[in-house]
């Protein structure tokens, strides 16, 4: 059959779905628990906002086209540029520092590879207009913290400071967070090809951490985290432009890689009114950390409801409904089966195939016994309850 | 200052993103209750997807534009046709009836106005694979048990079947559904302009309710709707083309109007195969739906967090972060004044303009004693306590 999705978008089928829905609650709980609170922004924004901010690469990979009112409009390429313009233009009515977090989908025209596509969903966390080591430090603890929530024991935070890049140019720090892909000699073949010495190279990576950094380290174990969960990383740039100070990216060795990076951008938000607001922040993006959550968080989750309510025929459509009623507002998840004219044997296979465990099923004699058969699909046995029974039963699970 | 964001766009501010976030999580608790799993589908897709399902007016005002790949490309217009182009290319791997919510922005280019914006939150619940009038009804069923969880007592649910509109022309129809907005008399002159006989309205109004109807009617009675809360309304077209059987609105009357809609669409997802598979579904549109809700449902969101730990100087962080690691690992919505430097008062009236109701202060004596004092800021009272007492109050608050 014709491909009918667009080439680098997907659809996110139920299962992932809910496992999906299951991460974001959790992050939004350890979010609230630190005082950020949610904000949502447009999914379009004018072209120009978005322009000049991330570098020219990025720049290329943002999808733009012009409106019916001819503006020039562009999906938005991550969440950081939208929350600068949104400080921006309600500056008078935000109390600082503002701690918003947002969850959204951002496009990028990139090559789709294995697991890279062009609409993806970032989480955000960010606080603005206020500059110190402990507002940087707070930040990785909220990451760890939802790690660890997430059952993601191992991961290491690597943390550098863009003041050591200071007299470095941009495309050369750009070439130089190559270093984990490429490696030292693509890194300095790189250099070369851009006309940089190799002195960039040792005037980097000789680095001791920044007093800041010291700072930041010693925040950190006061948030409670391990000292073997972060370390001074002298090479690393991170891409994008914006960063002033501090910056870091967390690896999960064992599944996904960088799953989350982010840093302090203090003169971001000037760039649209000249007067600079401070600001750091974080991101995971949701398809690497969802790879990285172990199967056990998501146990709890049914991916089906837990009973199908049978319909015997027509005349008992009536009774079926009063019993799944009563189960539902029991808070138990269930399913009635939307087709009365269907065979018994039709709706019980239904269940079987969609995994649903239990089968309650209910005729005419049950009806006058004021029972109902409680069958478990798994091991093919079957009970006769009255409708209390079977509440009991099966909240008891 | 200049406007920085796209006409017929907005941001979120976080107030209202938590109480549309509390909406949604009541409205998934309930289709998860009624077996209904959750379905993402890509922000873009394919233009001629889109194109020729709703209507020539829906056409006009769908975002278009050509993509880096030279492919036409549409910002979804609704969650509808999306379901039905996943449907028909994941056929063989869903087991119907397929119950599905999804919950995700749309486009339209429409003329913006007070309420009314250009990118907007729907939220959609449809069942596919089955025809029966047990399945139209559970749509409804679910939709009222929403509003009902929401604390809106008061709505109406206005039926039809599109059947008695059989031999109406669709353009016909479309000026029909305007009947509460311009009235008999302007409809009648919509009709006469469109070149339409007057013999088409009494054609419609004289109706009674198909066989299908009364079906679903007494359906709605055994799911335990109160028979005041719908009616048969023979005038009822809905505006876009793809509906062929039992078609509704929602309206809560004191508030924000019609606020849900659907129907059933029986030959939508056959237009991309050939192969007709039915379906049946409906949704909320987030804004409408948000405004109906009475204050009291969002009485026990928190907007602010509970308590305030203040940094009496940068000496003391470290038992500052420890007093607020404690608070926050027991379920208290805590913040901790990110910036050590500033003075006491400085921090007090942040937490009073944030609305924070306690503040906690740690200062030498209080560390040497092991206690902390518990401001109370909207009585101005304080008392010292010890940290076991401290999280023992603020938890039963």
């Amino acid at each position: 059959m014709e491909v009918l999705t667009l080439k680098g978008f997907r659809d996110i089928a139920p299962e992932e779905a809910l496992k999906r829905g299951r991460v974001l609650s959790l992050l939004k709980s350890v979010f609230k628990s630190y005082g950020f609170v949610p904000l949502e922004t447009p999914t379009l924004e004018y072209a120009k906002i978005l322009e000049g901010k991330y570098g020219p690469e990025a720049d290329k990979l943002t999808y733009k086209f012009k409106d019916r009112g001819g503006r020039m409009a562009a999906l938005r390429y991550d969440l950081t540029i939208p929350l600068a313009r949104y400080v921006t233009e309600n500056k008078g009515r935000i109390t600082f520092p503002f701690k918003r977090y947002q969850i959204g989908n951002v496009f990028r025209a990139e090559k789709p590879q294995a697991g890279r596509y062009r609409e993806f969903t970032q989480v955000d966390v960010d606080t603005v207009g206020v500059d110190s080591a402990l507002a940087d430090a707070e930040i990785i603890a909220v990451l760890a913290t939802c790690l660890q929530l997430l059952g993601i024991e191992k991961f290491e935070i690597r943390l550098n400071d863009r003041a050591v890049f200071q007299e470095i140019p941009v495309p050369a720090i750009r070439i130089l967070d190559k270093m984990d892909k490429i490696g030292r000699a693509g890194v300095e073949r790189e250099l070369a090809q851009a006309g940089f010495g190799k002195e960039i190279l040792p005037r980097s990576a000789g680095r001791k951490p920044t007093a800041r950094l010291k700072e930041i380290f010693l925040a950190l174990e006061y948030f409670g985290l391990d000292k073997k969960s972060f370390r001074f990383d002298p090479l690393l740039a991170r891409g994008l432009d914006y960063y002033t100070g501090m910056i870091y990216e967390i690896v999960v060795p064992e599944t996904s890689g960088s799953i989350s990076g982010g840093g302090r951008y203090n003169n971001l938000i000037g760039t649209f009114t000249g007067e600079g607001i401070p600001a750091v922040g974080g991101s995971f993006g949701l398809d690497r950390l969802a790879v990285a959550v172990p199967e056990k968080t998501f146990e709890n989750i049914p991916f089906q409801p837990q009973v199908l309510v049978t319909v015997f025929d027509s005349g008992l459509i009536q009774s079926s409904l009063t019993v799944y009623s009563l189960l539902q507002a029991q808070g138990i998840e269930v399913e009635i089966y939307l087709d009365p004219n269907a065979k018994l044997d039709k709706q019980l296979k239904y269940a079987d195939r969609k995994g649903i465990p239990y089968a309650v099923i209910l005729g005419p004699q049950d009806l006058k016994d004021k029972k109902v058969i409680l069958k478990d699909l798994g091991n093919r046995t079957q009970q006769r309850v009255t409708v209390e029974q079977l509440s009991n039963i099966l909240s008891s699970r």
